[in-house]
C-alpha cells in the first residue's frame, strides 16, 4: 500500500505534513510518497532525524497557496497537488492525503484522478463523533443544488465508507430532512426517499439535524449546501461553548480550582472530539483515495489521515462503490432512468 | 398591552403556562388573557395562591395534543391554539405565546390572524446565543424551498426583529451560504444576494455556518430546511458535549470533584445557553405577535416569551414589517415583479 502525502499543503506545512508522514511510515505497513519542493522537504526530513526506507521524496516544484481560487491547480501541473492526484490516476499511490488548499484538492482530484464509474459528483464525507462512535454526513460541501441521483450515489459512498473504514457493520442510513408535522422535507427529499429505499442499503428512512450526534444513524445523507451548514454551524457552535466554559470557570478562584482539577476530563472530552483525531474529510467517489484535511493539521492528524487513506486503500473503497452502483444502475429503479445521466 | 398565553399548551401544561403567566403579570406592566379549559386553569391558579387583577381566564374547552397532526387544529376552532390566534386576529390581544404543538400553533397563526400584508411566507426566528449576544436565524422551518423574493421578506422581518426586541441597533444582516472556493452558494443565494443588497438594510453579504456563533452578525437569513437543520444539529452537538463532559467529569474522584468545585461557573454556561432564558421563537411575518415555545417549557420560559411579546407588541413589529415591506414594492428592484406573488 502506497499512499502520496502532500508535503506542502497546510497552515503548519512542510513541518506537520513530513513529520505526520513519517510516523505514518514508522508505525504503519506503509510506504509513502512525500510530494513537494525536493530541496524543502529533504531538508524537513534531515531536521526530523529519521528518515525510515518506506519514504520516498517526489519532486513537485510548484506549491497551490491557501488562498489562492480553486481553479488556480489547473495551470500549477507541476504543483505538490497536482503531482498527488497524478500519483493516484497512475496507479503509484492508492490515495493522496493533503492539508493543503481544500477547493483546490477537490479540483485536482475530480480533473486528473476523475470519478468512479457512475459517480456524477463526488461528495466530501465529514465524520462526526456521537454518543456511541461516529457518524459519516456527505455531502459536506463538494457540490450543491444536488438531485436525488445524486443523494442516492451519496447513499451508497457512505455505506462503503462507514463499513470498510469506520468499521460500522451494517451503517444504517438516514435522509437528512426537518420533522415539522405540516412540511415534510423539501422536494429534494421527496423525490430521494424512495430513491435510497430502492439501493437495498440499510435505509432507516428521514432523520433531523440532532440526530448526526445522537448516535441513531451511522450514515446522513444530504445536499453539500446543507451539510457545509451542518459542518460549520456545529464547529461554531462547539468552539463557543469551549469559549463560554473557560470564560466561566476562570471567574473565580472556586471555579478556577475545579477547572484545574477538572482538565484530564476535558483533555479526555477534547480528544474524543479533536477534529485531529480523526484526521481528514475523505472526498468519496473519485476512482483512488483523496483525502482532505484542516489546513491547521498538525503532525498527528496527517499521520491519523495517512491511517484512514491506508484503511480505504486496503478495502479498496471506490471499487466497491463501483461495482454497487453498476448493480444498482443495472437493476433499474425509481432512478433508473436518469442514473447514467 | 394584552398577551394571550395558551394555558394548555405543553408538555409541563397547565402548571408552567399558567404559573409563566402569572409571573409575567405580577412583574410586567401586562395584562394576560389565559386561554384553555376554565375549569382546569382557574383551579390551577387557585393552587398557586395568587391571583392578579390583570389575569382573564377566556374558555376554550377543546386541546390540540402534542402528537396530533398539525392540521387538527383546523378542525379544532375551540382549541386554546385556535381561541388564542382569533384573540389576536380580533385585537383583543397584541400576541399569543404558545408552548404546544408547534406545527398546529403555525396553522392556527397564518389560518386565523394571516400574514403581513407583503408577506408570501411567515418565518420562524430561532434567537442563538453568540460571544457577544444574540443572533437571529429566519427561517428555521416554517416553509422549504423558498426563493430570493422569499430571503428578501425574512431579513426585513428580522431586521425589525433585532432591533425592536433584542435591541440591536443597526442589525448586521448575513445570507446563509457556504464558502468553498469553488462552489460560491447554490442557486437560491446567488439569486437572493442582489434581492438582499437593495433592501437599503445593513446587509453584509453572505456568511457561513459558524458565523451564527461568532457573534460577527446579527440576523442569518436562510430557506427553512437549512434553518432547520442548523437548529436541530446544533442542539444535538450542545447535547452530546453536555453528556460527554458529564460523563468525563464522573471517571474519577479528582475530576468529580473539580466538577462540584466548577458548578457554579457551569451553572452560568448552562444560564447564557438555556432555551428557557429566551423563551420562544416568534413566527415573524403574521399580522400580530405569535411565539412558539419549546414543548419542555417552564415557567421562566412561559414568562421570558411573555416578556418578548410585549416588547414585540409595543414596538409593534408586524406594522413596521408591513411599512417596509410596501415601501420595498414601491421602490421596484431587483424582485420588485414578484414582491406581491
Amino acid at each position: 500500500m502506497r499512499i502520496a502525502v502532500d508535503a506542502m499543503g497546510g497552515d503548519l506545512a512542510p513541518r506537520a505534513a513530513v513529520q505526520g508522514a513519517l510516523l505514518a511510515a514508522l508505525e504503519e505497513d506503509v510506504s509513502i510518497l512525500l510530494v513537494g519542493d525536493r530541496e524543502i522537504v529533504e531538508d524537513e526530513i534531515e531536521k526530523l532525524g529519521a528518515s525510515p526506507e518506506s519514504v520516498e521524496v517526489v519532486h513537485a516544484p510548484e506549491t497551490v497557496g491557501m488562498d489562492e481560487p480553486a481553479t488556480a491547480v489547473r495551470r500549477k501541473r507541476r504543483s505538490s497537488l497536482a503531482v498527488c492526484a497524478e500519483l493516484v490516476r497512475d496507479g503509484r499511490a492508492a490515495a493522496m492525503v493533503t492539508a493543503g488548499n481544500s477547493g483546490a484538492a477537490m479540483v485536482a482530484a475530480k480533473l486528473l484522478i476523475g470519478a468512479v464509474p457512475g459517480v456524477d459528483r463526488p461528495a466530501l464525507a465529514a465524520v462526526f463523533p456521537n454518543r456511541r462512535g461516529r457518524t459519516v454526513v456527505l455531502d459536506v460541501g463538494a457540490n450543491v443544488d444536488s438531485r436525488a441521483e445524486h443523494l442516492r450515489q451519496f447513499a451508497v459512498m457512505g455505506h462503503y465508507y462507514a463499513r470498510e473504514v469506520i468499521g460500522t457493520s451494517r451503517p444504517r442510513i438516514g435522509l437528512l430532512s426537518i420533522g415539522e408535522e405540516h412540511v415534510k422535507g423539501n422536494d429534494l427529499v421527496r423525490d430521494a426517499h424512495a430513491a435510497l429505499a430502492a439501493t437495498g442499503l440499510n435505509f432507516v428512512g428521514n432523520v433531523e439535524g440532532g440526530d448526526v450526534f445522537s448516535g441513531s444513524v451511522d450514515v446522513v445523507v444530504c445536499d453539500g449546501f446543507v451539510g457545509n451548514v451542518l459542518l460549520k454551524s456545529t464547529e461554531g457552535m462547539a468552539e463557543l461553548v469551549v469559549g463560554m466554559v473557560r470564560e466561566e470557570l476562570l471567574r473565580n478562584s472556586r471555579t478556577r480550582f475545579g477547572g484545574w482539577l477538572a482538565r484530564p476530563a476535558f483533555a479526555n472530552f477534547a480528544r474524543r472530539t479533536d477534529y485531529a483525531e480523526y484526521g481528514a474529510v475523505p472526498l468519496l467517489g473519485v476512482a483512488g483515495g483523496c483525502f482532505i484535511g484542516h489546513g491547521r493539521s498538525n503532525a498527528r492528524a496527517v499521520r491519523n489521515a495517512v491511517r484512514r487513506a491506508v484503511e480505504f486503500g486496503r478495502a479498496d473503497v471506490a471499487a466497491r462503490i463501483r461495482a454497487k452502483l453498476a448493480e444498482l444502475a443495472a437493476a433499474g429503479g425509481p432512478l433508473a432512468a436518469d442514473a447514467g445521466a
